[in-house]
């Protein structure tokens, strides 16, 4: 498990935006001095890998300030007192319109040293499309399904691919048959 | 080559911290509605991967706030008004006393979608040792030689290792013969 990236009790809020907050503390340094450190908070967010037999689904999404369009899974920040699991459900839905029964954790990462910030992806199975997408007015998202070599290539090969905190992993599977097997008996159960 | 993460010419500055600032705009919707933006903005950052001989320069490093040491490469924070090369010569000087008179830019990654950082890794040739350390009041740093199974071996599964933007090249590499070998020849070259 790699170390947590925190910040210390006696940490101040000293800026609270629309998404971040910076946070600031008075460290002790190994001579005994005082440095300011600063770190920052936001919102974590929830993203779903979800399949529909032994298809898992892929977007392509555009956002307001991006020159171009960019693949990705469903996901987004949480809302606030919101649970992962409960906005990974929301996010799927609103971005698909699809619904499962069927969810797991599959791995909660800290990406970003500076940055109190975890993103929780989960693994939705056997989704079934239960209505319309509700898209914000700041999002413009198509969705296909994809067989499992296609994910793996677009995930980490584009290099626009949205959700690169999960890359390693993915990578990690190619080098190995065995882990590969693994996660696709996560996604895709006993297909 | 990725997208860039950028912010528009309109964007304000709100905060100004130690490391980050945060900058807002006002942003058009796909439905004409505006909508407040936030990113931030942080010093670039330059880091080394150096070699002497057939070796690699890999470090173990404490900083004051975390719990427990971790793997690192040569690196830091560009001063005011630096250039890359010239941050990443002076870290490499600073942490470990080795200079090189053979330098190349290998990547330069922006690793987060919200902020603009770009962070340049270089590759050092054929370092020598100039002098001894001379580290902050924040640092602890021990730095050794290993070769080159052993440096893919921590930068690919050690969770804690301190730079994660390189490790999907590297993990491509373990992927790619011909890419490791063309890797290796940038690294050590002709040796």
């Amino acid at each position: 498990m790699a170390q947590k990236h925190g910040t210390p009790a006696h940490a101040k809020r000293v800026f609270q935006g629309k998404i971040f907050e910076v946070w600031q503390w008075e460290q002790k340094m190994y001579d005994g001095s005082l440095q300011t450190f600063e770190k920052l908070k936001r919102p974590d967010t929830a993203q779903v890998l979800a399949t529909v037999g032994n298809k898992i689904l892929i977007q392509t999404e555009e956002q307001p300030d991006k020159q171009r369009s960019f693949p990705s899974i469903p996901g987004g920040r949480l809302d606030e007192s919101e649970a992962p699991l409960a906005a990974a459900k929301r996010e799927l839905l609103e971005e698909t319109g699809y619904v499962s029964d069927d969810w797991v954790l599959w791995t909660a990462i800290q990406p970003v040293h500076k940055i109190e910030w975890t993103v929780h992806t989960y693994i939705a199975r056997n989704c079934v499309k239960e209505k319309p997408v509700s898209l914000d007015a700041g999002e413009k998202i198509e969705t296909r399904l994809v067989d499992f070599d296609e994910f793996m290539r677009v995930a980490t090969e584009d290099s626009d691919f949205y959700s690169p905190e999960i890359v390693p992993d993915l990578l990690r599977m190619r080098l190995s048959p065995e882990q590969q097997q693994n996660f696709k008996n996560l996604l895709f159960g006993d297909l």
